[in-house]
């Protein structure tokens, strides 16, 4: 069994990223940018409307306080700065669920956060008691192997393995940095039996972008081809214990 | 029965305003800055924080997403755009309420986002919706007798209703605006004095300012002042029905 | 003979907005945003060198410090404040311009200051005073028969009247507001024949709009249609003296 | 001969920041911040207007856009990026140099961009290359024996060395991290006997700080002990080949 997320919400103001509607029917979970490396809490509240009517598990992706580099740029917060970065975003997306009457599910953290969180337990640390502090029942999603997995198990989060059907990895099971050649895959046949590989190793959920042209058409194939596989797609909350 | 409420936690980043501490020790209620016109999340966390140890009641103080006006330039947004403004606000600000296991009792705009809803019927209604599908036990404060009173009213939030002992009024029981001469009351006696006035007047509660030098003791004098004249300063939800 | 120009270099780091290269090859002359309503370094770095490439005259596009608004909401600068933001973004272009070895031509102001300075005359001269100021030799691009065409020839600046083919204009000659209905005209025959017309009426600069699909296509309409009415289309340098 | 400069005009909207007037009394160079660490454009109006009739030589200190840390985060940003960055910033506040009819003499890159460009040579060169193509005049100031100083040579700019008396060394020569304890030297004798130490060592400019309470009377400090020892204080294009 295996969970499709994708990062969604990333429109800000005039800026338009993404068809999030199409994307959203072909998965069970999104993950939805709090304001500070992108949305705006105009599009924070259409996203999360969004996936109340269209029925997928909502989370927050938290990430650097820089919209201009997409949150994408390495930022050496101090760890209670961190902390608080989390925590701030949290709230505000959770405040839409709130008014929306949806229920938020799962936290994962967004680009350069997300990757440094990978590999240094202590910023790991400092991001999984946030989210334990805000709300001890959201599961945390990390990449596989990860500090920040064992950070959540540390804290007494449940926790989510992800693996990215589009990314190449390095031998040791990181992922390859987006600026080195090689790093995005581009063929619909080795993602998708990428994807059946990372299901098959154990990943409790599958990461799909949905920001390029053919998003959903994209994320339609993988899915199809896991079910095919015997393998079926559904929400972390239906099997995370 | 009067409550005495500051605008606090406005510093940012490197930047430093108001002494947060000696203040706090001076009034019953605290609007804490939710970092778009003022305030970051670690500048939150800490005034969060320092509220629940001083134990002053803690509200929300949301304003326009404009750090380098201070959030007192007009900006017409439209009203769906400042209703999602003020949610992302109160969530931001309730996270760390809610980690510091703080309660969150009362919300007021802050600068131009006051000063429009004062006046403008419409905009006025966006806030108080935004507060009350948020949590309809916040008591919404505003400006006495204003349209943002009305609008509280008209949702079925609690409402409190605000006096300024340094701020000159126009005739018609407006604000004047802060750029016109005079505007700013600066003889203590006199700030004391209209604070009695407004007290007896039946304010609910009186806006005392934290960013100057020496408002600490300002805050100070007003209150004995209020006690000398047999009025108690207390806490907005002990007595605001 | 009439100009034709286009605002373009509006991405911002992750957010593309627009195809500039192929509508630099319909127009005549670029309003280049400056990093506070759109645009960033990087895209200014870009869109000045493939003006240069392109031989289209290069002209500032300044606008309010609102990105997530896009410059398009009103701000109620102080004058002093607002002629600061000019003459930054001015110099921000124009270093761009030094280092690819282009020439800055002109200065329109963008959305809510343009429509602003089109009525304010105190709005209009504090604009006009920083372009004047930061270099006289600019070409003033405003709304024709505005406060702002007017501010530039009391400053003795040359200045340029705008027309606006796909916009709907109020019946005392202002544009029509964005958020009103049948704001925008998009029928290419009707775009066309209003070209024309401003054309024929005396403006020297008609703004053609590069942020839509079909932008450039619909650019090259304007300009053959303009032609084979027998007006030439040429950079404001060639002709306002 | 020695020059003493100061990084100024850090005030950014309502936050004040330097008693930058007090403390140009005392120094020969000031470093003006561009509005992208901090600064805004009417503080850089205002500071520039000041170095004018205070005779002080004026440079641009540009640095990473990241306001809420103060520029002091390390960010990696793209050279071509961070060339752009600075290119940005050197124009924006050579604006204001023009307007107001001063001259634009140095630039010495901020916080985490100076330190980053002390050890790392590609970004010291996109720095360096940034400086030249805009005005290959500009001195370019940087820490003693630094990456950043070769770099500057390589590009045939001018270069000053920079000391700073407040601040620890470790024993290779860089400056100590903010963040480790020591790092700051306090004692007013001591700041003193560095700066003698440093000035007598070859360096061509002390980098005092203003941003502290006393910061002019330790600069006036600094002054007196360095004439004193027969050490004039002047400014680095008197002397700078």
């Amino acid at each position: 069994m295996v969970d499709l997320n994708c990062d969604l919400g990333e429109s800000f103001g005039r800026y338009t990223l993404g068809d999030d509607e199409a994307v959203m029917a072909q998965v069970t979970s999104v993950n939805v940018a709090c304001g500070l490396h992108a949305g705006d809490p105009l599009v924070m509240a259409r996203t999360v409307r969004l996936a109340g009517r269209m029925n997928v598990a909502l989370g927050a992706h938290p990430g650097y306080p820089d919209l201009q580099g997409f949150g994408r740029r390495v930022m050496d917060l101090p760890l209670d700065e961190a902390e608080a970065f989390v925590i701030y975003q949290l709230g505000a997306l959770e405040a839409f669920a709130r008014v929306e009457g949806v229920e938020l599910r799962h936290v994962k953290p967004h680009g350069a956060m997300y990757n440094q969180a990978s590999k240094d337990d202590r910023l790991a640390l400092a991001l999984a008691r946030a989210v334990k502090r805000f709300d001890p029942q959201l599961i945390l999603v990390g990449l596989a192997g990860s500090a920040l997995i064992r950070a959540g198990q540390e804290v007494g989060l449940r926790v989510a393995e992800e693996g990215f059907p589009d990314r190449a990895y390095t031998p040791d099971g990181q992922l390859r940095p987006r600026k080195e050649p090689g790093a995005l895959l581009t063929d619909p046949a080795e993602i998708c039996a990428q994807a059946v590989r990372l299901a098959q190793a154990g990943m409790d959920t599958l990461c799909l972008h949905g920001d390029e042209p053919g998003a959903a058409d994209h994320a339609a194939q993988v899915r199809r081809t896991l079910e095919a596989a015997g393998i079926p797609v559904k929400p972390l909350v239906l099997f995370i214990p």
